[in-house]
């Protein structure tokens, strides 16, 4: 049965929560404040971050041991994974570019609107963010066109958690101002060509790259021929924020060489700037 | 007594991790895995994330309960200051652009050396994310360079987390590839100058700017100046995540005014680009 106004996440209706009882209890999260209430027939489009179980969000944690079902994609940690109670029915859809046995997206999408029609609690679980280079947007459309309820719950981005994991601080108030986010592969795989890279090369002193391996080649010789530096510093980390991280330093120039021979696979960020110099000081962390 | 090597965050001692006793117990969390233990005369630098306390990480309320110290800044919220235990001393030291009654970075850096030598667990608590547009990167540097021993506990980021309560993804398949983060003052409280404005405005389809209240009408001119489209979505997001969230949905040629009229005060996130429309679909929260 179609919903034709969403139910849960209470807009308007927090007037009335005071007198709910308390969600949290249940959790075993022994909080001082309540969570929201994992409405049957919703979904929530939750983050996982970006490896580390540590960086899983109270929300998340709360929203995976609620769910009926749960929806994940590929990059979600294995101990996340471990956390959904043992009677959830838990699903793997995940999409990776150009892979045939990943899933199409309108399956994914059509697969959350049967649940949550069919009454369930459906957990969306992604890696990172849900709003950040992922599908999280177009699934958040599909249900609202659909007239499912659901809630967002943010995690953190890798190239913000993950990075730091590696030492690298997106910003810092010596180096840069700015920082852009970019995803290394647009919607038909290759190099996405719907902005000015010669712009953006030039207007933000510290470039994140996700998946930005595929096309690593053509991309510095992009950010090159718009007149970054070859031998300003850059970083590659693998699995961040993972047991198997693993970063390789080196420069724009040399980037695309330094990953053919260590033969670094995917997922990884690939960042540019002079905050990567940092990392000498910083490398805090070992998985 | 000056510490020459750090000793928490256990670099390359993960092996010996399993024999100690799971630290999670204490913390009520009951998780099947560990989280890192808090060692005394060790400093964690940990995000609080956007406001929501749902959107605290696990490791960060690991800290809260188990510092002797919490040093918090003035943006979080505090439904998250009410996780600390009651026997925890609590400080505030935060630094607001401009305002006199902010302490000075030394200050703050000198309080988290000084507490870490004495021996105890200091939680450094800072809204948002420790690594971005924060002090965080020059904290972890004095640490590191006066032998104490730091984590990071990265957080949800508000130009993420934030616009995501504000029903805004800050990309999306269908409109942006790439994002920005810009912050509105730089070390002098001004505009910051070091990076090609035009470059930045033209080379990002969304541009998440934080701090950007106070010099908005020269922010907006600048955009436009360099080529962006007056008539172009814009928003403003303050208190976002929080029960106090208000969005003002305008144009970049009209937010300067807006802002004005609304009486609308920081902390505010201003974005601009296509994404912001996905809001008249997307607005899913209210406090």
């Amino acid at each position: 049965m179609p919903r034709t106004t969403p139910t849960c996440c209470a807009p308007r209706r927090g007037k009335t929560r005071a007198k709910q009882r308390p969600i949290v209890r249940a959790t075993m999260l022994d909080l001082p404040f309540d969570l929201p209430e994992f409405v049957p027939g919703s979904v929530w489009l939750a983050g996982a971050g970006p490896g580390d179980p540590g960086l899983l969000t109270l929300l998340a944690l709360h929203g995976l041991r609620g769910a009926d079902v749960v929806i994940h994609d590929a990059l979600v940690d294995p101990r996340i994974l471990a956390l959904i109670p043992a009677a959830t029915a838990v699903e793997s859809m995940g999409k990776r570019g150009g892979e045939a046995a990943s899933n199409k997206q309108s399956d994914i999408t059509a697969r959350l609107i049967e649940l949550a029609r069919a009454g369930k609690r459906v957990l969306r679980l992604k890696g990172g963010d849900p709003f950040v280079f992922g599908r999280g947007p177009e699934e958040a459309l599909a249900l609202m066109a659909a007239g499912i309820a659901f809630r967002v719950v943010p995690g953190i981005t890798a190239g913000i958690g993950g990075l730091a994991y590696a030492g690298i601080p997106v910003t810092a108030k010596e180096t840069n101002s700015a920082v852009a986010f970019v995803t290394g592969h647009g919607p038909d795989g290759d190099l996405p060509d719907a902005f000015d890279w010669d712009a953006l090369a030039r207007g933000a002193p510290v470039l994140v790259f996700y998946m930005g391996l595929k096309h690593l080649d053509r991309l510095t010789a992009r950010l090159m021929a718009a007149g970054r530096r070859g031998d300003e510093a850059a970083a590659l980390v693998c699995n961040a924020a993972t047991e198997r991280q693993t970063v390789l330093e080196t420069t724009l120039a040399e980037a695309a060489g330094a990953v053919e021979r260590a033969g670094l696979k995917p997922p990884a960020l690939f960042v540019v700037g002079p905050v990567v110099e940092l990392r000498r000081q910083l490398d805090w962390w070992a998985p």
